[in-house]
């Protein structure tokens, strides 16, 4: 069972920004040119685009961030700068904020599928939302936790929540992708079909009439449980057409060799 | 309604590995330090900490990718160095291959919650899993997927589905996370719980009158519709005990104002 597709992540790059509205994703103070740039790519992979940077402290542009994008330069190349939350938030209905579990607040909070599904249905009934996204140290302040309608809690792991903040990002683009019906099911997948029970039981035929002329169903009463074992087996495998076709070719040859010896 | 929790995305940082057993990740021919760094404190960031490097392109130990974990260490310590993905392997029950959607290929494909799921199941059951994601610039070989017991396809923007490979390890640690029941609902968080409804009711009674007073509701026939749409607009908002003592106080002292006026 020799997989002949592409066996990348992915592959192509591209510039063109999404067609679909998404959400915006805003960094606040972030540091490091290199996460801004990851931002970028991550939002790209999953369909977002829309992007709104305050106040970086490196500047802006970045070349960091325009290396880790990977060609993800749409997204920088209209990303909004502002000096403050307040500028970066002033056009949107709706916000959270990604922050870890605040244990008083009183804003409502989301995991990162309830703030997707949340989001989806705002954004389809035409309001404007984003994401903020805190700086590398310190996170998003209080006050600027405040500015949102509500949080997003990723739940990590307790001993260790540290969480990058380009991580951050992807795993609610993720969700966001999912949620918009961007995602593609497995089920969509061009996979083989199995074998149809005909072409199945044709090779296990040929095997057990093989394996009889080789003597190995052995003691006779053996024989039925053998045979169960053998078909049950291959019955897992979900064979298809064409890998059924292989081991007739493979139970032919063995059985041609063994009559030569 | 200003939260007062702790508002970054994480804190605590910690070096112990997980109790409970959880997939490995193994890593072929990966290039750069920092993405086997990153990998590593995503991995711990979900409570996994068995990983597998097949012969990394700069050595190991490596530095960057030490600075990258930011304290995942545990996972670079306990990280298996092996020449080749059999030799990687070979202790594992059940293996699934992050790859890009396999046009042709033969293996089961999975999206990464149904990954997580299946996973979940086989662990649960005693076996060993594993992940294995390829390097950053090709990805996975053929001959490496074909190693596989199934394929993990995350649903990426077809215009550009190049994903790092830190990020598709963070997509399946946390669908991870969530399959094992390691994330904690919202649900849990300790919320304040809203007032009561006499309490909002009272608080409705004050501001009504306060309102009379004023001689808001004008003209009389607008009376109730504004009334209606008052209360629904703090109604919706969910107030706590506390926020509704808050804006009694703001009632009274504007009313007080508007008294001496």
């Amino acid at each position: 069972m020799k997989p002949t597709g592409n066996a990348k992540i992915g592959g192509r790059r591209g510039g063109k920004p999404p067609q679909r509205p998404g959400p915006a994703m805003i960094l606040i103070e972030p540091q490091l040119g290199e996460n801004i740039g990851a931002v970028a790519r991550a939002m790209l992979n999953f369909g977002l685009a829309e992007m709104a940077i305050v106040n970086p402290r490196d500047g802006w542009p970045n070349e960091k961030a325009i290396a880790m994008a990977s060609g993800a330069t749409v997204v920088l190349d209209r990303a909004r700068l502002a000096a403050t939350t307040t500028q970066a938030l002033a056009g949107f209905n709706y916000v959270l904020a990604m922050t870890a579990r605040p244990r008083e607040s009183l804003l409502p909070v989301f995991d990162p599928r309830a703030a997707a599904a949340e989001t989806k249905e705002r954004i389809d009934r035409g309001e404007r939302c984003a994401v903020m996204l805190g700086a590398e140290r310190a996170g998003l302040s209080n006050e600027d936790v405040a500015c949102a309608d509500g949080v997003i809690s990723i739940p990590v792991n307790p001993a260790f929540a540290s969480l990058n903040i380009a991580q951050a990002a992807v795993v609610f683009a993720y969700e966001w992708a999912i949620a918009d019906g961007r995602a593609p099911a497995p089920a969509d997948l061009a996979v083989a079909p199995q074998a149809t029970k005909e072409q199945f039981e044709g090779f296990i035929g040929q095997l057990f009439d093989a394996l009889d002329a080789a003597r190995y169903f052995y003691p006779p009463e053996k024989r039925e449980t053998m045979q169960r074992k053998l078909r049950t087996a291959f019955a897992r495998a979900g064979l298809t057409e064409g890998e059924v076709r292989t081991l007739r070719g493979v139970v032919k040859a063995l059985g041609a060799k063994q009559a030569r010896d």
